[in-house]
């Protein structure tokens, strides 16, 4: 299953950077759901969508049958900055933990947006840019997204307006300040530059914002300003096509060192990262070439996966955005304060909703003490200081390579580290002083949250 | 002077890690200075030395003539986590500033501690490890230095005491949160934990600290228990031999295309980085074997090589340390407080000084604002958030690439890239706010701090 002679770090050359995006919905015997209009219950159609996402996206979104989409020339060159990412052998880490299981990760931090998000920004921008609008607009929280667009519009030469829920704009400033270095315009949310923004703000003065809030403004003013369009960076299936680079990447990282992974182990929070990791191993199990265990690593906070349903939901808290289906906790359901480790949406992308219900792929739900003692175990041997989101996927690693250990299996197994910890220090600072908390919730809060599923006209 | 089909990053595969550092005193005709015992005014013997550094850090010091020093197989392993670093073709830079000249640089940047101060960090705790040391002490002001330790000395298993400067400490608080995620136990100085910073407690019960005070802690807490040692991340020989490694690869990756760069820059602070990108190039020039034009950058605002003199003076502002002689404005000179950029110390490695001394090198002095300004063109369109300090060297490779393309010079410009800019966005924030200023210090100004300079006995 493994090969001698593997380096720490198995970088491929730039020629070897994927020509094309591999779209798993190809493969796939189950599609999935279409998203509805929630007014009609019907499928959301081109037209509808073109008014808010670029048209070449929407093309993305609907195409449930072409298995390769070629990547543009200007996005790869983009690409050639930053990627290919390494494949990294944790030799330091297996030797730590004594474990005859070879590990693997793949490292996504190594651009300044810190994470995976900036392979979506570039194509989402590219698009923008082709159709030959003025600009686009989001909403972020933390600001890893916001960031990556950032750096995309900077190169693209796009205007990107950026609503920032504003605790975390007056909280958290410094990835705000990365954004505005890179010439975003960032306005914290709610603000007065929008009706929603302003009628929010009467309703509710002392507000510090919501993220469902923040995409309501962010698609106000993208639909209210022409040569604008809305984008996003998890969940839609535009998003994980995009993403499938990292899985690609790997493959042939893999292949070319003789490599047959045994397991697959991924964060999950909207799906970004797990379904571009696992997209071309995923397509060798569907089309029954291979089989792979995935594993899919969310917070036991923020249980969509394990403790969910799938059903058709909102996307969004604000309930303006179409209805996916998907394992969900509902719209409203909000993780605990005390949760800082991200991967904090409610629901989850519909194609890995799909493979999860299909029975193609497991699910862990993982507290975030024990992740970040992952984390800090993993940065002490490997030296990078994982993203928290990242760490729910070290903590499965680190298990999984333990039972190894008892077993005496030699598995092989490869997780996606999405990003690099940097602008996640007051978690790390919780976890040092030993003040950090776990939170399950009780059956009785996520009954709360699925008892408010819309109903669908046409639907139940 | 260039080659065709260089890709954006050209990465060395890991047995093209250097096996051994080279020491460029070797080929130094006229050799840096010894340091002094400031109370002899005697060149300070290993003995002497050896109560304060490990001992084979204390041979590397003193050893002016092997060229080549083996690098131990536990270090090279830990450089295989994060190096061979690229050096990367700014493409992107080139296009928008419309130049002719071909730009290159050294990236530094893609590990946890944010630049080159690992290479050196490593070396020493490996080092004080072999010793049979249990740990080893430093002072840190924003913390770059600190974190660097913290990560070898984690791998190492070494306890790691760090003394911060509290205004750091208590402002700055994520590096220190990186330092602790690593096991370093970090003060705030000045502290209660020894004679000299209860001795400033007690004078200055309000202090916020300065790098001077926290030098003095460390080095106390080194001297007075046993199996302990004190460890720097700059200015000292050794430290340019083990960011020799910096340089060497740089030539190996040009070599390997056929690329003989014109102009070779760095920043300089102590001088760790700019000696080691320097070394095997201003080895050929000091062999005859080549030319290179070589050029130091220095803030404006602490401008030790152009507005400095020659001459012995202590390395802290404590005057605990001992005399090196150095281009200095003297040690009781600080930087206006305004000055958010880096690169504070007021002398200069003697390696280096000895090196611009005797006209081998340039320096230029630049202006903050002008550094920032360089930074977020730069950001923009390479994508790395740079460090102030690198920024420096930055914007003179824009301007020696602006010069090219008035004169239609196709010149080949080298720049070393030493980290990111994470942790320093409160001054990209006044960059952006646009309340960041400039400040050049008067004659009078620098008269003071050179007027101090120590009397050596048996010198003058």
């Amino acid at each position: 299953m493994s090969a001698s002679n593997v380096p720490y770090k198995i970088y491929l050359s730039e020629n070897e950077i994927p020509k094309a995006w591999y779209n798993l919905r190809a493969d796939m015997k189950n599609k999935p759901a279409p998203l509805l209009n929630p007014g009609t219950g019907q499928p959301l159609t081109a037209e509808e969508m073109s008014g808010i996402f670029c048209e070449e996206l929407v093309a993305q979104e609907l195409d449930n049958d072409t298995a390769f989409i070629e990547i543009p020339e200007d996005i790869r060159n983009f690409y050639k900055m930053y990627r290919p990412s390494p494949l990294v052998r944790a030799y330091c880490l297996e030797e730590q933990l004594g474990t005859p299981a070879k590990i693997y990760y793949k490292f996504e931090g190594n651009n300044t947006s810190g994470s995976h998000k900036l392979n979506s920004a570039v194509a989402q921008a590219y698009y923008a840019k082709k159709q030959g609008l003025k600009g686009v607009t989001t909403e972020t929280g933390a600001g890893q997204w916001g960031t990556a667009l950032s750096m995309a519009c900077s190169y693209f030469k796009l205007d990107c307006k950026v609503y920032m829920v504003k605790v975390s704009y007056e909280q958290k400033p410094f990835r705000r300040e990365v954004m505005r270095t890179y010439g975003a315009q960032v306005t914290p949310s709610p603000s007065d530059t929008t009706q929603v923004g302003r009628k929010i703000l009467a309703e509710h003065p002392g507000t510090t914002g919501s993220l469902g809030c923040a995409i309501s403004e962010a698609v106000e003013v993208a639909v209210s300003n022409p040569g604008y369009r809305y984008v996003l960076g998890s969940v839609l299936n535009q998003v994980l096509l995009h993403q499938s680079i990292i899985g690609l990447e790997t493959k042939t990282a893999l292949d070319k060192y003789g490599i047959k992974p045994d397991m697959i182990i991924g964060c999950a929070g909207g799906g970004s990262n797990l379904g571009g990791l696992i997209a071309p191993f995923m397509g060798e199990k569907l089309r029954g070439e291979a089989d792979y265990q995935i594993i899919a690593v969310e917070p036991a906070s923020c249980p969509s996966f394990t403790r969910g349903v799938f059903a058709y939901d909102f996307c969004d808290t604000g309930m303006i955005c179409p209805l996916a289906k998907m394992y969900t906790l509902g719209s409203g359901f909000i993780p605990s304060p005390n949760h800082a480790g991200g991967l904090r949406f409610h629901g989850m992308s519909t194609v890995l909703s799909q493979l999860y219900h299909d029975g193609l792929m497991e699910a862990r739900a993982v507290e975030q003490t024990s992740v970040f003692e992952a984390a800090e175990q993993f940065a002490r041997v490997e030296g990078i200081l994982p993203a928290p989101e990242s760490s729910h996927a070290i903590r499965v690693a680190i298990d999984e390579a333990l039972k190894c250990k008892e077993t005496g299996e030699e598995k092989t197994i490869v997780f996606g580290l999405t990003g690099t910890g940097y602008f996640d220090l007051y978690a790390y600072q919780q976890f040092n002083d030993g003040t950090m908390t776990d939170y399950i919730p009780t059956d009785e809060d996520l009954a709360k949250g699925i008892a408010d599923l819309p109903k669908v006209p046409g639907l139940d």
